[in-house]
């Protein structure tokens, strides 16, 4: 077996626990071709929207080098869009890694990051316009369930990243691995990128949560 | 509002992710009628199976009184069917929950509890038998993506135990809930707990792990 790919999980407070765990729960299955590490500004526990919290194995200053990224969304997401410190790692971080993923709001921080300038992306329907505001440069696609451009994938809101995730999967150990992967989580993969039954939600944050 | 609802998710070394977060991605979006604590045998960071660590908040001694549990399953499972402090604590809670849950072969615990007996139960399926050898005295449903019996609701694997979630939440706080809480993460609620594509793969770990 080739080295191991090491996947750095980002994490900052409030992020949305699905969005994270999700893909994880995917990359965890694959094996040991996989190791997962988490990385926040600071090593230690980082508490998630509900509170539940997560141990952040490394911060930014001592990270191991990270083959994979994947940056959750969340509330959490709009005070970090104010934090250089978190922008500057995803920027010394990104053009290191063979795939950069964001799912829901995360590609928000990607895009007000200026890594997305130029390229096809995506984000949660409901606040969309939360990571569309970030960059006029980024060409946002409103109906995708993710959207792969170069090293960059970012996916839809909290569920889309599972997807994703075993797209990604796909990518680097072949199809068959991503759908046994998925068989074993009883996980029935929308396997379709451009199938996306929730653009129709899209900025309608305002109607629903009052509703 | 009536007092809020405490759901004690109870973790032990090698917990599946999925298990554990997809439930509580469902429950944390509900809003504040729940209160998530995650409770295990002691405090502290307790590490799933990919290695990632969710902080333990309570332990078994000074947890608080918990409305609703969530026990997921995984490797970790076979250790603890030995492990008569955490079955004891399941014996003492269960009875003063609401509702009991369990995901995947978490229902292999509450079997070997004891907590089972007279009642319908559904396990994950490529490992059906670890639940099923735990007692006689269930009614194994082989066939069913989650099953209910009284203030027992067992799921299938993983991710079966988010499609249990939002049923469990519907129970709780009516249909329209649950679904406005599964469009906020776009997430493709299978709400029909008979329907189980996985059923083919019954007690086939065997021929899947060699595969």
């Amino acid at each position: 077996m080739s080295q191991p790919r090491t996947l750095g999980a980002i994490l900052y407070p409030q992020f949305e626990l699905l969005d994270l765990y999700g893909p994880l729960e995917m990359f965890g299955t694959v094996g040991p071709e996989i190791e997962i590490v988490t990385v926040a500004q600071q090593p230690g526990p980082v508490a998630s929207t509900p509170g539940v919290e997560t141990v952040a194995r490394f911060g930014f200053d001592d990270a191991p080098r990270l083959d994979l990224l994947l940056l959750p969304g969340g509330i959490g997401t709009v005070p970090e869009l104010q934090n250089e410190v978190l922008l500057d790692f995803l920027r010394a971080r990104a053009p290191q890694a063979e795939v950069t993923m964001s799912v829901c709001s995360g590609s928000a921080l990607l895009a007000r990051a200026g890594l997305l300038d130029g390229r096809r992306a995506t984000s949660n329907k409901v606040f969309f316009s939360l990571a569309s505001d970030q960059s006029d440069a980024v060409d946002w696609v409103t109906e995708a369930r993710w959207v792969e451009d170069g090293p960059f994938v970012t996916s839809s809101g909290v569920s889309a990243g599972t997807d994703m995730s075993l797209a990604v999967i796909a990518n680097l150990f072949g199809r068959e691995r991503a759908e046994r992967v998925a068989m074993l989580a009883e996980y029935e993969w929308a396997s379709d990128p451009s199938r996306d039954p929730f653009a129709k939600y899209l900025n309608k944050a305002k109607e629903i949560l009052a509703g």
